[in-house]
């Protein structure tokens, strides 16, 4: 069966009602929409408008806010500090990296943190834009409780991803997004629900067991990557977005999920780079582009057709979905289609014709 | 067989010697001693002294340099590059420090990029200094080549290492120094030089086949942590630390060891934050005390008599040898003890009297 394909800008301008139904404003609502559509068309579903529901129940919940704007808490030679006010994430998150990248551009670097902030969405949507201005962009952020420190066995710490946008010239620019666990929680979910066993190095069990049982891995901790070293590197990420902001950290950043109490107070920091301080735009591009294909053009494995860069397979993925359109998986067109509909919205009219 | 222990302070002045009848003026002679010393006194031995005879046969060899001076090339607002003129990479990497702290105080954040450097021993050298001082450090370096991209099987990226430094209050601070590949290149030096094997999944040899002889692993390619997104955090590392800076990048950084006609010409990047522009430090440290003790008191693992923050074993073992002195294998032994005779000078006066 050829699944439903879905127009990105339709999706967008759907997303943008759909936020501005739940009180939102038109420009952060579209702010919002384009930050999910812009997961769908990587191909990062998990990240993309299946996260749409959740944002708008806790809204509806008054578990974040709709009209107090963030604000600029401090801000003094290349450093600033900005309190979302519980806005919306990638609202939050567009302000902060739109901070850094003014900064950069005075002063060489802009780094930026953020506290009181939500989920807001992929780190690649911020890398992209910065990509797209000429500036290498870093973005962190923390996120609740998943993986237990080494020899721990209780969760601690988030997923805390960290991601670096670089731009190039002919070449795609390197673009790493990845989460410091060895996978997300939400493919333990996905093997649970087919009855899968799941490899014994994604989690351990509620005793810090390794187990193939995605039941008791959901029961226990995810894994980092690299154990004591992926452990090191989310803490990292969890003390500059947390302590460094006065954000949440470790168990008391709230999950998107579970929690009806409380706000998610989660912290990020966007570190950006203005390369022409090092060397000119074009020549630094020439040489992304030659370093690439020099990685690209050596010898492969048995077996492999090609050597890829960071976000190579997401970039040529979003041309193919700017054409041919978005396909979701069942359960989130339900999802989406209920939601719509609550608001008096059409999910079908964002369909592509087969 | 209780191992001869050396006084930390007599192999600082040993080694000091060593370097100045190399031909290094006193103060960089003790700048490189006291870097090398660092690391032992942490217990890694591979980038201790270890690394000394190296050195000082590159430097014979008149591929380090000895006289001119590293050169700020460019200072402007939060950001700064440093040429380093091909000095002992300790002496480039310390001015780099040296600079990124003092951006810090002004403008909050000090970013410094370093080409044309060398080797310049434990990144957690820097980070314990920027700690002392109050600031929070994040260090990268290219490496030479040792990893292949995902899916090759020549090596293209170095180890490139990540290292952070977050001070705390009581508790010990906060200083991760990891290397991007499941081991570094270091230990399979050391391996080679005890004799010993390595573990299966720490590399593979020139055929692509995992290997358990550190000789086979040396011609070979070290594996990343965590798969494609170790190697994405090695070839992040490579791009700011060699394409940005002008250093070398990829393949182009040469061996400390194997190459005889070229200076390594490796880049770092060295990023200082200023905590007191985000919250007062005693704040901010008691927080780090609180946040470490939460992270300690969880609920362990059978058999997990306790819970590590990143640099606490390091930490402990400093302690322990700044008391009891410093042991050296045999190998390293012999080796120094050679180099030192070459010089007229004597290894054993830096013996602790069991």
């Amino acid at each position: 069966m050829i699944p439903t394909c879905y127009c990105w800008t339709s999706l967008e301008t759907l997303a943008t009602e759909v936020f501005k139904h739940a009180g939102v404003s038109a420009a952060k609502a579209k702010i919002v929409a384009e930050s999910l559509v812009h997961a769908d068309l990587r191909g990062i579903e998990s990240h993309g408008l299946s996260r749409m529901p959740i944002y708008v129940k806790r809204i509806e919940a008054g578990l974040i806010e709709r009209v107090v704007e963030p604000q600029l808490v401090m801000q003094e030679g290349a450093a600033a500090l900005i309190d979302g006010k519980n806005q919306l994430g990638a609202v939050v998150g567009l302000m902060a990296l739109e901070q850094a990248l003014k900064l950069a551009r005075q002063t060489g670097i802009g780094f930026v943190g953020v506290r009181h902030s939500n989920h807001f969405g992929t780190c690649s949507y911020y890398a992209e834009r910065a990509i797209s201005q000429g500036l290498i962009l870093l973005v962190l952020t923390n996120a609740p409780e998943a993986m237990a420190p080494s020899g721990g066995i209780r969760p601690f710490l988030g997923t805390n991803p960290i991601a670096v946008g670089i731009p190039a010239g002919q070449e795609p620019a390197f673009l790493l997004d990845m989460a410091t666990s060895v996978t997300a929680r939400g493919k333990i979910v996905m093997a649970a629900k087919k009855g899968e066993a799941i490899p014994a190095d994604w989690a351990i069990d509620q005793n810090g067991i390794p187990t193939t049982k995605p039941e008791q891995a959901l029961l226990g901790s995810l894994l980092p990557i690299g154990g004591a070293k992926g452990y090191g590197l989310a803490m990292f990420i969890d003390l500059l977005c947390g302590l460094l902001t006065g954000a949440a950290f470790g168990p008391g950043v709230k999950s998107l999920y579970d929690n009806w109490e409380h706000p998610q107070n989660i912290g990020h920091i966007f570190l950006a780079i203005d390369i022409q301080k090092f060397l000119p735009l074009p020549l630094f591009q020439q040489n992304m582009d030659e370093y690439i294909r020099q990685v690209k053009n050596g010898p492969k494995k048995e077996g492999t057709s090609e050597i890829l860069i960071p976000g190579e397979i997401e970039s040529r993925k979003r041309r193919e979905r700017l054409q041919k359109g978005i396909p979701f998986s069942l359960n989130v067109e339900d999802e989406l289609s209920q939601l719509c509909a609550a608001y008096g919205l059409d999910l079908k009219a964002a369909r592509i014709a087969p």
